[in-house]
């Protein structure tokens, strides 16, 4: 009987590590350097050190431990091989095969934003369900989709990749992907932004939004305060993202729809702009899927990568 | 060692039945008469006779049976319960207890598109893959996807329901559905009669459209033939199309997009004009996503369901 797991999130900058007992509880939590230098050749043997050092630290028999998850932020095809992850600076690379060597224990390997939509499933905003759609929206918007418990990786690792939806052909200027129009233009941050200079420019009317600098947490704050251009932006956005929501519930049918990322500090309000176009376009049997914000903020990767091994 | 299974395919007005060898080879062939009267009593008893009926005439060794698959026109759950269905003038049956009881044989139930989706990746125009989305051009559009060679039911049995994906804010009057702008408005034979009546009525332009009835028929044999009228309805059909199709990759991201039902008696040249907008707006790494035209037919049901119970 397996009693602990490691659950690794690997980002540009650091690579959060947790220490979890089979059951979702959290021993210890910690950080270590992401080392991108020399093609990241040092990101694995360093997580590898730091994982073999907390068994040795935490005197845990090796014997008890289920083994570990880890989701990196580059496509993760079924083998758990990565052609190539930008931010990492790594090419090719066979992390299941790599980890497993250097450590000794079973590695289960996925993409960063379906790992955490798998964390958020099991221990964050879908807890109690097996399958749903989770919209990250923070610079960019990310997804992941679980269906039955299972990550859908998508036979090119592009499953979950909703930010490159295409939502609207009057966009004429690239999003990040090289593609114009994509949902990541509209409902990231970054998108709310472009949102509210549009607004800003297409009329006179007052608003909070004219005074000092736009952001996503600015348009919200003026939308709490009942700004009404702020209101018009706000509407505007869920639109964009509630239609869509409602387009991939005819592919998908969750049980639930998570969003996460930093945009959603705005709270209930921001669901609530979203439900409502979502429940004019959705499929009569869809029309009530549940809706929910993630619970686990930046853990989400570690909850969902200690899940992958149980 | 099983050797045998049957796959039932359930339609309004016929029950299509095979008698399939495990490897997918098709034994024979039959029908019987759907009796929808009563509230559709006698469909499953039906069913069950056929099939002990067929058991009996082949002098087949009941034990060597691995089960039957059956296929419905209504939303199936994982426990092969049906709420209701319409068609076959049913309210909740239990599909796969009562089968399994009138027939001592282990029963598996599902929607009948999504069954022919798995059809085709079975034996048809998906062969050899192990997900797709399936798109079914008929007097609606019906779909079915398929993700690691297991259908996506959906938690509300809309997985698939890609007919019902909105696609068009502009459009006024309702779909079967009840919503206003769905992609069967647009791109089933009905919907390719609506474009076509479009298009004929804001031009005066010459087109053979003009002479006789027009059906979706008629418009692909006047694109062949190089009619301009008929080439404009057939992109903005595809642009619909291609584009929705792109959306949903960047949800489930499958390996191949197989287009079925009558409109695709049209062949190679309905999937050209789908393609070219799909790549367009589809993200990097689905842009290479195999299309195919199904293969199977009506036989799709009967093929599907059989592998269901493999």
């Amino acid at each position: 009987m397996k009693k602990y797991c490691f659950g690794i999130d690997v980002g540009g900058t650091t690579v959060k590590c947790g220490l979890f007992t089979v059951n979702g509880e959290v021993l210890d939590k910690w950080e270590i350097k992401t080392r991108t230098e020399d093609n990241g050749v040092n990101i694995l043997p360093d997580v590898a050190e730091t994982i073999l050092q907390k068994i040795a630290e935490k005197k845990i028999d090796k014997e008890l431990v289920a083994g570990i998850g880890i989701g990196v932020p580059g496509p993760v095809n079924e083998a758990g091989e990565v052609p190539c992850a930008v931010n990492l600076h790594w090419g090719y690379v066979n992390i299941v095969g790599d980890l497993e060597r250097m450590t000794g224990l079973p590695v289960k390997a996925g993409n960063d934003a379906n790992v955490a939509a798998l964390g958020e499933l099991w221990k964050g905003g879908g807890a109690g369900y097996h399958s749903l759609i989770m919209v990250t929206l923070g610079t960019g918007v990310g997804g992941g989709i679980i269906i039955n418990d299972k990550i859908v990786a998508g036979s090119h690792g592009a499953g979950g990749e909703i930010g490159h939806a295409h939502v609207d052909d009057t966009i004429t200027d690239p999003c990040n992907c090289g593609n114009c129009g994509c949902l990541e233009q509209v409902a990231s941050a970054t998108g709310i932004v472009r949102l509210a200079k549009e607004a800003l420019a297409a009329s006179d009317e007052p608003s909070l939004l004219r005074e000092g600098r736009v952001s996503a947490k600015s348009v919200w704050d003026a939308v709490k305060a009942g700004d009404a251009l702020a209101i018009q932006i706000a509407e505007r956005f869920g639109t964009y993202l509630g239609k869509t929501l409602a387009v991939f519930c005819t592919v998908a049918d969750p049980q639930v729809i998570v969003i996460g990322g930093g945009v959603s500090k705005a709270g209930q309000i921001l669901l609530d702009y979203i439900i409502e176009p979502f429940k004019k376009c959705a499929f009569s049997a869809c029309r009530e899927t549940e809706f929910a914000l993630a619970t686990l903020g930046n853990d989400a990767g570690i909850f969902g990568a200690a899940k992958m091994v149980i």
